[in-house]
């Protein structure tokens, strides 16, 4: 699936949401923990109830690294059971020397059939070339992050005036082409879009930082979107983890179906 | 094993000798690829032939997932087998956000029982407080690094006058103490070794980027050497893939005996 396969899903529903699965067994109702395999069990469940209020999943990487073989397993079956109408994205933040960095390219774009994988750009364009390489496959970059630590570096003073952040943005949108490449901006950090949209005006930005860490949505849209959307805003913690009980994928609906509602009224 | 142990190995046989593990089924001795796991058949004979000459070992974490379940069950057995008087280095490139970086740090540090990771350093601090969380194990943190794309962010200059990769250097090494931290400097920089030193000049730095990458290994320990010589420099396909015949675990430990050779000469 392509960003333009994306934006067609987009703009067709009025939909820019992506679920982050990010499953953990302290988290994840405890009548589930008797079944054979429980995260995988919890993800099918929150994917049947929430697939009509979204457009991607999210699974972050290290929420299924941390358990080992078993938690690969997880993973390899939970990418069965998402629809092929939705877009999905290894969270994994990987980036290596060229060599390497095509190894963990095979993994999520062959292993896996993922259709995109997050990137971080520290190590520059060879490493991040290899995975640009699978035209049908799509590369987000790390811009801007949602942590607190987007202070530490990304948002230092270059001799040039600009920010790093800002650098990065610019030097990384000569490699692809808004159809292979998107942006990691955090919601938090929603006050430097409009700077953001000038720079890069027809990529798509990936919005994490809504929910648990706070991000304000209607100064998301308004700044961010372009003429297409051009945004797929995740939310992971607040939908997957609405509830604990038994009830917890009809919750996890409704709480999709109320940041929906929220959106699209935004979207317009 | 700590950072303390380390410099013990290290200056107890005057050997600073770590050998990469980045076994690929098309690079192995293809007599090897009838076996059960070929992956872990490979890594296996490599470690018992050299072990006598290396301190350490880093399995490249790339090159196992792209197997998937297989390939984790590879490294697993793998960890098994590396004698517990040598240092383990997960070279993952990891970091995210708090909650995720925390998987993470579970993932190399208890589900396998890595000695050290490598972190990637542009989400900042809290994206790395995670793994420096574990005071047994050691932090590896992104400088200089070996590729040609460490041109282009990392030697950006910024305002206050210095290059990306020295602010980063000088602010992670507040973040935690040479006991915990370590920083990658690649090889193919030497050049600015001494201006590193200048930086940090107690916490050890694991070299990438001698042998097939090219870096001048004379320039790398006289100027990167410390009192307590500080250094680990790894070396993997030019031992690993010393030959593809039945012969390959006798000519890595060959190959390394002659790089110790010249390392032991110059260390003094």
């Amino acid at each position: 699936m392509t960003c333009t396969d994306l934006s067609r899903q987009i703009n067709t529903n009025n939909n820019c949401l992506c679920i982050g699965l990010d499953p953990e067994l302290g988290k994840i109702p405890k009548h589930l923990l008797g079944l054979k395999d429980p995260i995988f069990e919890f993800n099918k469940a929150i994917i049947e109830a929430t697939k009509n209020e979204c457009v991607a999943y999210k699974p972050n990487i290290a929420f299924y690294e941390s358990l080992g073989r078993k938690g690969w397993e997880s993973l390899e079956k939970t990418m069965e059971v998402i629809p092929s109408t939705h877009f999905t994205i290894a969270d994994a933040k990987r980036g290596d020397i060229g060599n390497t960095s095509k190894k963990y390219a095979e993994t999520f774009f062959e292993t896996f059939d993922f259709d995109a994988v997050t990137v971080a750009p520290y190590m520059g364009e060879d490493s991040v070339r290899p995975f640009l390489e699978y035209s049908e496959k799509v590369t987000i970059l790390l811009g801007l992050t949602s942590n607190a630590g987007s202070e530490n570096f990304q948002k230092l003073k270059l001799k040039n005036g600009s920010f790093l952040f800002e650098t990065v943005l610019k030097e990384a949108s000569k490699w692809g082409s808004p159809e292979n490449l998107m942006f990691v901006v955090g919601a938090t950090n929603a006050a430097s879009l409009t700077q953001i949209r000038a720079i890069i005006p027809d990529h798509f930005l990936l919005i994490p930082g809504i929910g648990a860490q706070g991000g304000d949505i209607q100064e998301v849209i308004t700044k961010g979107k372009n003429s297409e959307i051009g945004l797929l805003i995740n939310v992971s913690r607040s939908i997957i983890y609405a509830s604990n009980g038994e009830d917890f994928s009809l919750k996890a609906q409704e709480e999709a179906k109320n940041i929906n509602a929220q959106y699209q009224s935004l979207l317009g």
